[in-house]
């Protein structure tokens, strides 16, 4: 192996451990820590933010990526390239911006991000716009100098930091096909639901213990390794920590035990996901997930395609029952079928269900795109978003809290991540599609609360190969064929027109 | 403000704020993680020990050192003075040791401590011992060289680590002063509680969550913001986290609610004292306790001078029957208070009395200056423990579960920090005595569960002084002399004998 090669291996090594130190601590503000301690805390992780950019921007890091890929043919195995790869790639983003402007960007989000909150809960868009503004200006000049590094669009140089190579063309072209479809689907379904009595309402109140036992329970039969994570409570559900210590969180509603159940096994598909990442690779970033799309796959797959299916529904709903006390027919499986894939559309993108929720990601990403391009001012958005909703869900927000104001992703500066959502629902459906030709025993194992045919086949199609391929590399190996919406609309006609 | 001076500043303060963000880790380590969590964790903690080393020994930290301390004399504030010196004694203990044998003993350490555990639950001395020598060997090689660095003797340099300036000379004489005093003192304690009826039992059991309960208020009572702290559970009770987020734990048992309530009581004398540090100075070497043996002080000074005095037992006693239900002579506040103070020699350092637990802190600071002498075998250390019980406390440990494995302080390398903990049980008692003798309603309030008096006064004279004084410096400040075992050897016979 090239000396320079090793050299890189270790400093990634230990920016990949500070990174999960980082990450440890970011659970930790989700979950524990008292108010009191933000300002401790956003010191600690400005400060291994500094850490990290000044590694990558060391003047001997480019030296050393430029020897280590010289001496790279014959020298380096197949990992190691893809490796070496991957920390070119972390080197551009973090050389193509001015320390100033990621600081200048970090303060302007961290402001927009405090006011965003009281802006939402007071619906006051006029007041938070600026600061949005602020962010977004900060935002477009990140993404021009890191276009002209990475040879693309400012909009991709954005996306590239959660969908790796992800192209504008690539994703119009997806989702113009889904938005093709959706609305004369959606209009079917809603038909087809009308048409049928209304699923039975589960009477609570469902005892937070209860929930929270039947969510732990569940967790260990599709194989989560309690000695190797945790499940807490959190404001929104998320998946943090290591590999090691994947730690996982939900939130408890006392009247609706369904919610807080269908976040524990989607953050299950992450956690189990992180487990299964390479471990030779450990703190190397071909050992870390391939893009924010793949990692979103084996969430959805897991809650969406696994777990909302007959199968695990007939499998859980004696389990739920214990849990509750549950009787009579609302406690039948195939009435919690029903309620578990019952489609409305509505207004929140976190609560729609599997067929409307591509809708809200349309709409978001077209938005940020304009804001990127500059095609859209900010003080036009809470129009834009009610013209959108009507036009792609027939619903218009009442207020900007319903509407614009709902996410907080712009307001933290994050540009380029909603699309990896619906792509991420487009590779699951793929990738569950595959997995179940391929082993004919996966669903059939399901249903009888045995998760190993489906992990053995997903442990060797895609989390062993951690970003040792891109997403789109991963896909076709795994599925035989690039990622295709007919496969994800397919899978709508089957749960919801059958 | 110099330049080089300013530098430092910046510099030191982005260490501070890493080695708080290892402070969080280190408490999760112990508080929320999972078993298969420790890989990771502990490849954190070396990443963050190894940047925070790189830091001190960059080439260009010794010419800033240099340049500042050429440039003091007018242009630093007393307290930048005072900082520049704490910059300049880290700079010192980094530098004397070369970096491989900081990690070997580290390595070292780890191992020992891994095999500690398992030795003393099976009593197997001989199977830890080979590990315990290698530690002290190279404890001592770093003793050795630090020594050589600091101009002290090689115990003295490790004892600087716990104990800025602390000198064994002086140690000595105030040990002897109690050595002379204990045993005969112990001898009347006994016999006059023999003259007396037993305390009364209290009968659990004791529920955890009423426990807890009764904690977090009497916590509240003294000051303890949970809006800037948490209290959890841990194996051993310990006071963790940042100034601004300070994080308690204990440990429950049902049997027995007395025990863990002054471990919440103890840890909230640490957390108060971490939150009262200077705000101005934070982050920096100068806004940080002075000595291990001063944060003790303000543990012991709240458990032992405070919250085991009859002004504080007779303020809690309606709040502890209360919390289980307690009726009857067992629970009034003189049964309560003679509980409290009930003396007996024991085998068990952490299960000790406030009168036989500095016998303990004797016997151990003598064996660890002989081990680092070179003047005691490892081998040798189960007969000298021994024939040392008898001979302080006349008990001798039927193996060494009970002996010389009941503590992890040498396995992990901690040699020098014994002797603070009685350190800190004098200057508790001095400061507690100036603070009464100053304000006379400090003791009233405390019967009234009004602890602004008592903090007032820790305040101004312990608290907002960080590290801008020394130990000795602070306590003849703060009561009028230095360090005199004559305040402790009263406090005692006041408590035990009047």
């Amino acid at each position: 192996m090239a000396e320079a090669y090793a050299e890189l291996e270790r400093r990634f090594r230990r920016l990949g451990i500070l990174r999960g130190a980082g990450a440890v601590l970011g659970w930790d503000r989700q979950t524990m820590m008292p108010v009191g301690g933000a300002d401790d805390r956003t010191e600690q992780a400005a400060a291994l933010a500094l850490v990290d950019h000044e590694t990558l921007t060391d003047a001997s890091m480019g030296a050393l990526l430029d020897s280590a890929e010289a001496d790279e043919a014959g020298a380096l195995e197949q990992w190691e390239s893809a490796n070496l790869r991957l920390m070119r790639r972390q080197w551009i983003h973090a050389n193509a911006v001015e320390a100033g402007l990621v600081e200048a960007l970090t303060r302007a989000a961290a402001t927009a991000e405090m006011r965003w909150r009281t802006a939402r809960a007071e619906d006051d868009f006029a007041g938070f716009a600026p600061l949005l503004a602020e962010v977004v200006a900060l935002v477009r000049e990140v993404a021009a100098a890191t276009a002209t590094a990475l040879g693309c669009t400012p909009y991709e140089a954005l996306l590239d930091s959660f969908e790796p190579h992800g192209r504008t063309a690539d994703i119009d072209a997806l989702f113009a096909d889904l938005e093709a479809f959706l609305p004369g689907f959606l209009a079917q379904v809603i038909e087809r639901q009308a048409g049928r009595p209304a699923p039975l309402p589960l009477d609570g109140p469902f005892p937070v213990a209860a929930q929270r036992d039947l969510g732990r329970r569940l967790m260990a039969v599709i194989g989560f390794d309690f000695d190797h994570g945790r499940l807490d409570v959190s404001d929104h559900p998320f998946t943090g920590g290591t590999p090691g210590d994947v730690r996982i969180t939900t939130r408890y509603h006392d009247d609706d035990f369904a919610k807080s159940l269908m976040a524990v096994l989607h953050e299950t598909g992450h956690a189990l996901y992180e487990r299964g990442l390479p471990a030779a690779w450990r703190y190397q970033p071909v050992g870390e997930s391939a893009s924010m799309s793949l990692h979103e796959s084996q969430s959805l797959l897991l809650e969406m395609q696994a777990c909302r299916g007959e199968a695990f529904i007939g499998f859980a709903a004696p389990l739920m029952r214990d849990a509750f006390g549950g009787d009579g027919p609302a406690w039948d499986a195939g009435n919690l079928h029903r309620l578990a894939t019952r489609v409305a559309p509505g207004l929140i993108r976190v609560d729609a269900d599997e067929v409307t929720y591509p809708a809200h990601i349309l709409l978001r990403y077209r938005l940020e795109k304009a804001l990127i391009a500059g095609d859209l001012a900010v003080d036009d958005l809470p129009g834009a978003w009610n013209d959108g909703m009507q036009a792609l869900l027939g619903v218009t927000p009442p207020d900007d809290r319903l509407g614009c104001l709902q996410d907080i992703h712009w307001a933290e500066g994050l540009f380029g991540y909603f699309p990896t959502y619906t792509l991420g629902a487009m590779i699951a459906a793929q990738l569950f599609d595959a997995a179940t030709a391929a082993d004919p025993d996966i669903v059939p194992g399901i249903g009888r609360g045995d998760f190993a045919p489906l992990m053995r086949w997903l442990r060797a199609q895609v989390h062993e190969l951690g970003a040792s391929l891109t997403t789109a590399e991963l896909v076709e190996r795994a599925t035989g064929r690039p990622l295709d919406v007919a496969v994800f609309k397919a899978h709508l006609e089957t749960r919801y027109l059958a």
